[in-house]
C-alpha cells in the first residue's frame, strides 16, 4: 500500500510514520438526507441512524441501534468496514465521538462521546436554521481547549447528504464548484442534488454574511469543524482531515472567514486524505477544490482498492460506489504509515462480510 | 485472532484497542503443591519455583533458578510460552512482578519485583497459616497507591496448585463450585484435589470470620489481589484479570468481603479474560462462578488455539492440558487488541521450543 501526494508534499505524513493517532468522528444529521434519493449512505428511510450505527460498528464491530449494519439499496457496505479493519489491524490510539447533532446516541461506553448540544440541522431547501455562529464558535473552543498526548488527530465524518450539504456550502461562498463535487452514488443524482443545492442558494443573500450564508446552506459538521481546525492552530495541533471533498468544503469555509477577517493560518500542520475512488472520480474534482484556498494544503490519496478481492459488495467500491467516509480515506493513509498490507487490510475487510 | 464476551458487553476489551498496559505478574508458592501429583505445573518435587521460573523467563526468554524451562512430566510446557511470544510480538510497556511468596527470588535485573514481605502459605489440608487480614491489607495499600502511566494493567498469576486453593476458597465462602473449577491437568485428578478441599475444610468453621477461613484454605495470590482490586477502585484503575477460575476466585473474595461490610464496587473498570481452553472447558464452568457475583463484571476469552500449529508439545493445550496461567488469557486477548495474528503468534510460540 502507498499514498499519492495530490497536493504539498509527502513530508507531512512521512513524519507522521508510525506515530500515534487519536481518531475523531464527526457524526452529524442534517435533515437534508430525507430528501428521496439524495443518498445512499444508509438505509432508506432511516438515513439519520447512518452516523450513529457508524459510531457504534467503529468502536464495538456491533451495530446496536439497528439489527443491521447499514447497507445500501444496491448493497453497498458502509465505508466503516475499512476503518474499522484498520483499527482492527493497527489501533488508533483512542477513538472518540463528535456529537454534532445527532438523533440518536451511539450505545457505546467507555468511548468517550462529545457533546456540544448541537441539534440535527433542517433541509437546505427550506433554510437549515443553523446557529452558525454558535455552532463555530462551539468549534474554535474545543479546538482551542483540545489535549491530546498522541502525535496527531485523524478527523472523520459521517453525515448522510453530506456531499449535498458541502456543494451547496462552496457554491454559496462562491468558489467554483462545477462538476467538483462527489457523491455517494456512482451515478450521481445531480438532478435531485442540484435542485436541493438551487432552492437552497435561492433563499439567501450571497452577498450577505458569511455566518448568514452558512446557517441557510451547511451543515454542523462543516461549521463546527472549520471552528475547529482555527481553535486548533494556537496548540499547533496535527490534523489529517479525513475524507474527500466534505473535508474540502471545511477547508473553504476556514478559507472565507479568514478572507473575512483578513486572516492568515499557519497550514503546515493540516493534511487531507483521501481514497484512491475520490482521487480518480471523474464526476469530481478534490483538487480543484482545495487549489482555491489561499493558503498551502497537503493532500493525500491511498491507493488502495479492492482489486484483491471478489467479494460483489467490496467490488462496487472500484466500480464508484460510496468512495469515502467515516474517515476511511485517512484510515488508509493511515494503514499505509503503519505497514499494513493491502492483503491483510482486504482479508479483515472480507472477514467482516463472511 | 479474535475474542468472545462471557459476560458483559465488548466495549471494555474494544476501548483497551491499542492502550498501553503494564502486566504484573503474581508469583505466589503455596505448599500445598507439594501433595504428590495436585498439579501439573512444574517439575515434580520442584513445583516451588515454577513461579520464580516463570517470572525469569517471562521477562527474559531464560530461566536461570533452573537449567530447563518448566515442563510437566507429560511435556506440556508452561502458559508462559504464550505470554512471552506475545510480549515479543507487541510488547507490554512494563512488566512487573509482586513477590507474594516465592521461594527463590527471579534472577532478573531492571525489571520491578516488588515486596510486600509476604512468606509462601502453608499446604491447606494442613492449615494454610496465612496471616490473611494482613496479606489482604497490603493488597489493599498497593492498590491505593499504585500508579501506572499506562492505560490498563493486566494482572496474571503464577501459583501451582492455586487451582484446588481455589476451588477450596471459594467452596469455604458457601459459593456453588461443584464441577466449576479447572485443573491444569486433562483428566483433572480430582480424588487427590477434593480429598485437600475436603481436609482444608474440615478444619475451618465455615460460619466463622472470613479472614480467618480465608487464613486456612486460601492463597496470598487470591488474598492479596482481591484486596488490590479494591484498593485500587480509589483510583479507578483499569484491571483486565488475566487467568481462568483462580481469578474468578479472586472476584469471589472480593464479593464475600464486600457482602461482610454491606460495600458496593464500581466494576466498571474491571474485567477478566480467559483462554479459549478455559472457555470450552467441559469439566470446568468459569461463566458459572462469574454468575454468583453480585456485581457485574465483562469476562472475554480469546479465540487462539494451536489449530495452526503441529508441534506435540503445543497440540496438548488444544487436548485440554495446561489451559491457562501467566496471564496467558489476558496476553492473548491483548494480542487480538493489538493486530497480532493467529499465524504469527503460532510461529513465534513454535519458536521457543526449537
Amino acid at each position: 500500500m502507498n499514498f499519492e501526494t495530490i497536493l504539498g508534499s509527502v513530508d507531512f505524513l512521512e513524519f507522521l510514520r508510525g506515530k500515534k493517532a487519536t481518531f475523531l468522528l464527526s457524526a452529524s444529521v442534517t435533515k437534508t438526507c430525507e430528501i428521496p434519493n439524495i443518498s445512499q449512505a444508509g438505509i432508506p428511510g432511516k438515513l439519520y441512524l447512518t452516523p450513529t450505527l457508524d459510531a457504534e460498528f467503529l468502536c464495538t464491530k456491533q451495530v446496536r441501534s439497528m439489527p443491521d449494519i447499514a447497507q445500501t439499496p444496491k448493497g453497498v457496505p458502509t465505508p466503516a468496514l475499512i476503518t474499522r479493519a484498520v483499527y482492527e489491524l493497527k489501533p488508533y490510539s483512542n477513538i472518540e465521538v463528535l456529537n454534532l447533532g445527532l438523533e440518536v446516541l451511539p450505545q457505546i461506553n467507555y468511548f468517550k462521546i462529545h457533546n456540544f448540544n448541537i441539534k440535527p440541522s433542517g433541509r437546505i431547501d427550506d433554510g437549515a436554521k443553523i446557529p452558525a455562529l454558535e455552532v463555530f464558535q462551539k468549534g474554535i473552543e474545543f479546538g482551542q481547549s483540545y489535549q491530546t498526548s498522541d502525535d496527531y488527530v485523524i478527523l472523520a465524518e459521517s453525515i448522510p447528504a453530506g456531499t449535498t450539504t458541502a456543494n451547496a456550502t462552496a457554491k454559496a461562498l462562491s468558489y467554483e464548484c462545477e462538476g467538483y463535487f462527489s457523491s455517494s452514488y456512482k451515478d450521481n443524482p445531480s438532478d435531485i442534488k442540484n435542485q436541493t443545492i438551487e432552492k437552497a442558494l435561492k433563499r439567501v443573500d450571497l452577498n450577505g454574511d458569511l455566518f448568514e450564508i452558512l446557517s441557510s446552506v451547511s451543515d454542523n459538521m462543516i461549521i463546527f469543524n472549520a471552528g475547529f481546525i482555527l481553535g486548533s492552530r494556537a496548540n499547533n495541533l496535527k490534523i489529517v482531515l479525513a475524507g474527500g471533498t466534505q473535508m474540502a468544503a471545511v477547508l473553504l469555509v476556514v478559507n472565507s472567514v479568514l478572507r473575512s477577517m483578513d486572516g492568515v493560518i499557519d497550514s503546515s500542520n493540516l493534511a487531507l486524505s483521501t481514497t484512491k475512488w475520490i482521487n480518480k472520480d471523474e464526476n469530481s474534482n478534490i483538487k480543484a477544490l482545495l487549489e482555491q484556498l489561499d493558503f498551502s494544503i497537503n493532500a493525500y490519496a491511498s491507493d488502495f482498492d479492492f482489486s484483491l478481492s471478489n467479494h460483489p459488495a467490496l467490488k462496487l467500491y472500484d466500480q464508484g460506489e460510496a468512495k469515502e467516509g467515516v474517515g476511511c480515506g485517512g484510515a488508509l493513509c493511515y494503514a499505509t504509515i503503519n505497514g499494513i498490507t493491502k492483503e491483510e487490510l482486504t482479508k479483515k475487510i472480507e472477514s467482516f462480510l463472511g
